[in-house]
């Protein structure tokens, strides 16, 4: 039998930013997929690791520099632990809420691998601020150490910055897909995925870089044959003139009105801005829907209700 | 097509103390792992995470004790991080070993949880030290406000102490058992598994404690019906007598003769005891062979010409 297979794309704000408020918050989240896959679909769940990540790389960062005794840790050894990390809070979650509906399906994560373009433009102009902040003499001392890029940030200090390349392929594809072929709720691309580069010889190589949780799930539903990406956030609806006294939430959009609205800048860089594009991305590519809407509604969103769509 | 089962235990120590270490030490037990696969052989690997799950508490303990802004990190999450941190360094040289030898097998890691039983006696003894050393004032200090076990380490200070318990049952076996029947090499029970115990309610919840590796390398070997449990150490064979005039390695032994040595006190607590105590769980209880062998002879001892076997 084959379900009907979603790809929903969380947000790593969603599951906050310690580990006692995580372990309470994948509660919720956990609830809405197992809705869900009460509905009859194979759900495979992709996450952000935003603060998680940010928290594992300051973590280290301290220690190795304030005489912790423990060494540096590489950017994407740090997303791997944030993916064996908020896995392991998020498997036992969905596990135990599928248990209470007595719904047998296996969960669990697959630590997941996500090539980048060395040519990607991203890595001439990195953008996403990681670690801690410094003074500027200090960052200046790093960045002769390592060649690290550091920006100056708000007036809080200076802070190391990485790029944010798009995801090309995931390296993990075919155990996902062999465990979504047997129904289990699958975790994977945590953090958009371990970012890696494709050496000559065809190794594989971890990189600094952070690629968009979003657009990581858009790669992955169009791999895995989704009939649908859902994109889960603050929001019920995405909406044009966002907080002005004209704001309209839209039910839906075509794929050539979602390029209306992008052109018109009605969608902010780094928060719907990417969320739409990924939706866009993967409904014109595979002719099948996309959904935005708010973690809480999702099922009423899958019903019609409420929600976004993203049609072709 | 069935090939044969091997379930193979790493020693934690294998894989050094840093990343680079991690990374560099990773391509050997690739080679032998791959070695295995093409001898026909369907691979699944555990491995320990003694150092890592160290460093991974300690930053983290150190950090949010000097104030780096981070929070304190519970052990079983420092375990779940270390499964994504050296899951990714493992399956991607895993990877990288099959492609160069022309073996189209995927390789992933699975994040998983062991169940340990609360009323396991280890709970009242705890005796795996991990994390940071204190002075007698400090450690007094954390247990009132946490009630850690501590204890003094060979004059070094105060250090936590935490139990290593039976591991009872593999929360993620059936994803494992499914990857394995496509014939994937899978890495689990990392660290000896995320220790959680089940709740009256039949929930899963972290606990504070050690798995160790080779018993859950071992459960895992019962539970998937593998053909063989490999124990893989630093020595090529089991000595009796280890380190005296009159060593002996052994070439086999059968579970009586196991027994025996065990019984005269061959095999060092915390080193060889449960190595060889783990391979006579597997053996008695299936009939099947063990092997405890060095990881560079690994091959050798998979054709019978070196390595120690265990018998019925």
């Amino acid at each position: 039998m084959k379900n009907k297979r979603l790809v929903i794309a969380l947000g790593g704000n969603a599951l906050g930013k310690t580990p006692e408020e995580q372990l309470r918050l994948v509660g919720v989240t956990a609830s809405t997929i197992v809705d869900l896959v009460e509905e009859g679909y194979d759900v495979v769940v992709g996450h952000g690791n935003g603060p998680q990540v940010g928290m594992v790389n300051l973590a280290f960062e301290f220690a190795a520099g304030n005489g912790g005794g423990t060494p540096a840790m590489p950017f994407p050894e740090c997303g791997a632990m944030t993916q064996g990390y908020i896995g392991y809070h998020l498997q036992q979650a969905i596990q135990r809420e599928l248990a209470r509906r007595g719904l047998d399906r296996p969960c669990a994560t697959v630590v997941t691998q996500v090539v980048v373009d060395p040519a990607d433009e991203a890595f001439s102009h990195p953008t996403k601020p990681v670690g801690m902040f410094y003074s500027k003499d200090e960052a200046d001392a790093i960045v002769a150490r390592t060649g690290y890029t550091f920006v100056e940030d708000a007036g809080r200090g200076y802070r190391r910055v990485v790029p944010s390349p798009l995801p090309v392929k995931i390296v993990e594809l075919p155990v996902v897909e062999q465990l979504v072929e047997h129904h289990n709720v699958v975790i994977t691309v945590g953090g958009g995925g371990i970012p890696v580069m494709e050496k000559s010889d065809g190794n594989y190589e971890g990189v600094a870089a952070v690629i968009d949780k979003d657009r990581a799930s858009a790669r992955l539903a169009l791999d895995l044959h989704a009939d649908m990406l859902v994109i889960l956030t603050a929001v019920e609806r995405v909406s044009i003139n966002y907080r002005k006294a004209d704001q309209h939430d839209l039910e839906s959009m075509t794929a050539a009105e979602a390029r209306d609205y992008i052109a018109a800048g009605h969608f902010a860089p780094g928060s719907m801005l990417p969320k739409v594009e990924s939706c866009l991305q993967f409904v014109e590519a595979t002719g099948a829907p996309a959904l935005i809407t708010s973690l809480e509604r999702a099922r009423e969103a899958l019903q019609g209700t409420t929600g976004t769509r993203i049609v072709p």
